[in-house]
């Protein structure tokens, strides 16, 4: 409803601006039992923080997390759990130019025409780093998958003019996190970074995209219609910051096969189940999963703040500014950091529908609702 | 939650399969004193219904929509509109081959293994006969968004290789209705139907795409992040059956720009009021709507029954069937039905958020709480 | 949001005027496999309909309820189910001079303020009548909660001046449908009866309260704070037409006793098991179901129709009504009807509880997911 | 769904356990432009706090509270305020005993049996401590209903068999906060002291309840059925911990009121609007104000920990102890201490309608979509 929450069972709820004082949230309905730790956790924001390379932006920001409630003695208690994390490297007088002269394209009027007013420093609000809260109370959701043999990655596809070919799951698992574009085909990786560079020295930024791959999914999950597992996706996945297409299978391509070319057959695997012959269907049929697995694409433009000279009007002294340069610490382009933000929204999504389908257990991991002893609660004192 | 329920203040609910009984859904959050009539909704709904011409099912489906309450002498009085369309011409002896031997790609195999049953005449719940209900409800939004100068459309932009050029949305208004495909340009859409009964002819069908574009949509629309107008359109549009990608703007071609090449830069139009030079942002800046058209495409891959023989399994008797012909009634291509599909899908979610931005308000269309006499209520007798 | 749906897993979605077409609601949520017939729904419609006895309205109103989808050959399918009640004995005329003359006490103003209109006939959807389509979802509720050893009952324990003395679950269950009061108490009950034809003879009504009580509810149900069993409870039964007060455990009396004399002490039981010596606590601790009987009351008000002169205000006129009579047909007193609405909304909170807690699986009743064959599919032709 | 979220556009979402590192909460939906600061919070917060007297557990906790973001310049920016408020005095030793061993009626027992694990420091999540995040969040509440006119106050009305009389809204804002109950009538209020000394003494506690009133709710607010004033009132009020009953107007004494001596008669006040002559009704008709003030009554149960001996079983040991003494650091009575969370409750509850109806404008309380400058924008450097 506010654009702070998603999530209907594994719920979280964030807070915080850009330049605020922290950033946080809380996540709802993961059930107890859950080993997690704050290192869980900061393994994932630390793909995603500012200041990894050349191609990201230099802002000097730990992003450590701290764990305020929720877990205890190391397991989840099934209550929420509240995490903060502080802004410590924030700059804002770069920001003073464009308080009432909007940056082109990025959300400052839609910002200040929708609230009468914003929190203009390094973009408030509308900025990305917000999602670091989605990528910590993403690592929560893949660890519960996890438990149940769900496994997922993405990497960059492409950059400008420079696509990856198709890589396998183990290529992306293996190589996606070895180079500062997080594209798991090296050779294409060198590419895509000689590429950005030539945009970067121009005072320039580029667009790319992100392709996402699951394993494991169980068949059954998604409530059609409105609530399918494509229409799900689609909405988190469109809220990733800058993304401007979303695509399942075959994605656009669809447009030109025919019935019988994009139909995948039924055979019967080796315990007698029927099974897809191909996935032309990306993993999802009616809405609901077929046990195959899912993928998809995931298109981000280029960064809206660039040091090219750009035009813009101030509202307030009715000047058009024709050489506004936005010169903050940006990054030349989205899709590296993105990876980490598109692998959190799905692994949301997909604990959602597993809560939802019954599969995850909602109050407890070992789902055995009514018993009140369990292992997990080593800081008994009696117990020593 | 269970994916009969769309929206968060305009929510429509519905119910109903294929081949069975009736078809309905409930709208709630419809302000009062809106002028309605079956007659307005009727409109859309014949434009969706089958048996329209040669490319769309010859199912003989009247699709009489009867309101049975939320509407008193012409207008809406605030509670709940109920509507129902009986279904008439079901046909559900073709699909016993398939009770158990599930068509390929389709949703016979997913809804057997989520719900361990499924209602098997003619798709039963998975059937695109469900969008009967969508195009209901969304006639109204329509008629609310009409109120405050919002109009949409979407037409047929591409069906297997052939894709129509750009067209104003003053062509879509004046063309798109003039033609079976749909599509607003006439000759891309002789093209299409050549194509689609080539493939037709072949027992095939083929993918397509639609455009939409919406006009008059205020400043302010959208709650980033996870409730952006980009996200929840995600939602919409990805939830309508087939749909295998959603772009808005410059959708999946963004990869490709510069940060230079898509930013808009802003000027002062003759109010005096920021606006962007151009549109390549597509309406939305942060994922708030920025005043300018939003426009996008929605991938609808090909109708997945088809008289071309496949390969499919009968998990009760173990065979494997490599002859199964889908002989029922089928379109042999959905985007031509679909574009009530979508706009519809559009109509919901801005009505929406017209209602949660305030916009719209929420009790009356008149928008004076607390009066209690209006002039929509003539079946006052002491009127007479 | 809008007033006609309650639940979070298991969805009730109403709409209906009194004096419309027809009444309807959709249930969303149920799981698949569940026997199901228009007859077990018309039961607990029979226990509430009008004309049952002289102490409720003799409209003459059959509530036959018509099952338009979600049910397959006995079974549910695990969609929607949509039903629909035909409204037939709705006569007008007698409302007439309250259009702009609001009844005392009624809904009338408040509706007319709210929307600027209402539906005058009847009451329109401020009638009592609305609570059809809770009973209809209720007793689909009650079949899932059988299945899980979960019943309920309801029965009138105060009249006016008149308290029954307390009653044990097993009178409640033989008594309490005995008598046109609905009282578990058979003295109590001709006393009541007694006290009500008092009021109705001087054109007067009368209030009264009606208790409930669960057994078999599993320890763990209730998701505190804000949905809390005893919260959840508590807005289903300030739901109820004319509630003033809901209590459960010692309600008001609570104010008065001790820590040490309301506290339950725990022993083991013979299983070893934890258990309370006594219930005060009234079967939720900690806003989570203990495992013991749950029960409570709700006080239902006077109706507010009485054919004793009152004063009123006509709006459109400017005069003042001196000895306005509300002469339709009206029930002299509201609990005996009021007892299948109480134990619906019982139900629908508890079946709701059951599914968010995983005890009810969410897709099917036999809770095998991925399993894509069942014994409740008699439809099948192969099978004959 | 998970308990830690209430209210539909104003939300509010919580984290935090008793002995916990830190309580905190987020606050959604709060309009742009309006003047907060932490002291505005600071002030109801002090009211809740534990250790204001001798009634009072001593347990010392500043509950300062520090706001994180969605404050800009002293205004509010329309986006998540998120509030942290540490926990400094936990001492968890004393609550050892009872990790296998429940206190009686408190929610040890549910809370172990639903998660398999509980935080057993000082209650965990179960402790009333909860409360001080919907004091923060109710503060925000209602310094927006201030700015429409509506105004809302609760005092203590009995504890133990001492009730106090009937005392005016003006009594209770001049005289509820001047002694330590909390009792806006000072003669019982010295009774009630008296009263909780005796109980204290003896090492056990007591119950007591909490009356309500609020002035200038407009005419029109609640959604009925299921989200009618009451309804929705009802959830708030029963998720107050330790709560058995809720009742608004006349409340349990309805029962034996005849229509026409509960009915309200309605007359025309000075500008020609129907007024009801009394309020018998509560401020709601329908389950929709009516524009009166809007009163009622909750009853809390006394606190469970009493250092008086009770009996429990361990179900580790299997042991029976039947001397089982709460020693911690305990409040003998709650009503004093549940006044402003009662307050809190009720300004959640209807900043939410007031939302809900369009009355406050979502986005920004100028109620001005689509401008772009404001007054409240003072950081801005270019005003300096």
């Amino acid at each position: 409803m506010n654009g702070n929450r998603f999530g209907r069972l594994f719920q979280v709820t964030t807070f915080g601006e850009s330049h605020g004082e922290a950033m946080g949230c809380t996540v709802s309905g993961c059930p107890a039992g859950l080993e997690l730790s704050a290192e869980d956790i900061q393994e994932d924001l630390d793909r995603r923080k500012p200041g990894q390379s050349m191609i990201t932006t230099s802002r000097g920001e730990p992003d450590a997390v701290s764990i305020k409630s929720g877990v205890q003695d190391g397991y989840t208690t099934g209550t929420p759990i509240g995490m903060v994390i502080q802004n410590k490297d924030a700059r804002s007088g770069k920001y003073e130019p464009f308080i009432t002269a909007p940056r082109p394209s990025h959300g400052d009027f839609t910002y200040s025409a929708k609230f009468g007013t914003r929190n203009w420093g390094g973009g408030g609000r509308s900025s990305a780093r917000e999602t670091v809260n989605w990528v910590a109370a993403g690592a929560i959701a893949k660890k519960l998958l996890a438990l149940e043999g769900i496994e997922l990655k993405a990497h960059v596809n492409q950059i400008a003019d420079i696509e990856a070919p198709e890589v396998s799951f183990e290529q992306m698992l293996e190589h996606s996190e070895e180079n500062a574009v997080r594209c798991a085909h090296p050779e294409s990786a060198e590419k895509m970074q000689d590429r950005i560079a030539e945009y970067q020295e121009e005072g320039d930024s580029i667009g790319g995209s992100i392709y996402f791959e699951v394993r494991g999914v169980p068949v059954g999950l998604g409530a059609p219609r409105f609530d399918s597992l494509s229409a799900r996706l689609g909405q988190a996945m469109m809220a990733v910051p800058a993304t401007t297409a979303f695509e399942f299978g075959l994605g656009t391509e669809a447009a030109e096969y025919s019935g019988k070319d994009r139909n995948d057959d039924w055979e019967f695997d080796d315990d007698g189940t029927p099974t897809p012959v191909e996935n032309d269907h990306g993993g999802i049929q009616g809405g609901i999963s077929s046990g195959e697995p899912i993928y998809g694409e995931v298109t981000l433009h280029a960064p809206t703040s660039i040091p090219k000279e750009q035009q813009t009007v101030d509202w307030e002294t009715g000047e058009v500014v024709d050489d506004a340069q936005v010169i903050g610490r940006h990054d030349p382009v989205l899709p590296p950091r993105g990876v980490p933000v598109v692998e959190a929204m799905l692994a949301l999504t997909l604990v959602d529908f597993m809560l939802l389908s019954g599969r995850i257990t909602p109050d407890r991991v070992d789902g055995n609702p009514g018993e009140y002893e369990t292992d997990y609660h080593p800081s008994n004192p009696k117990n020593e």
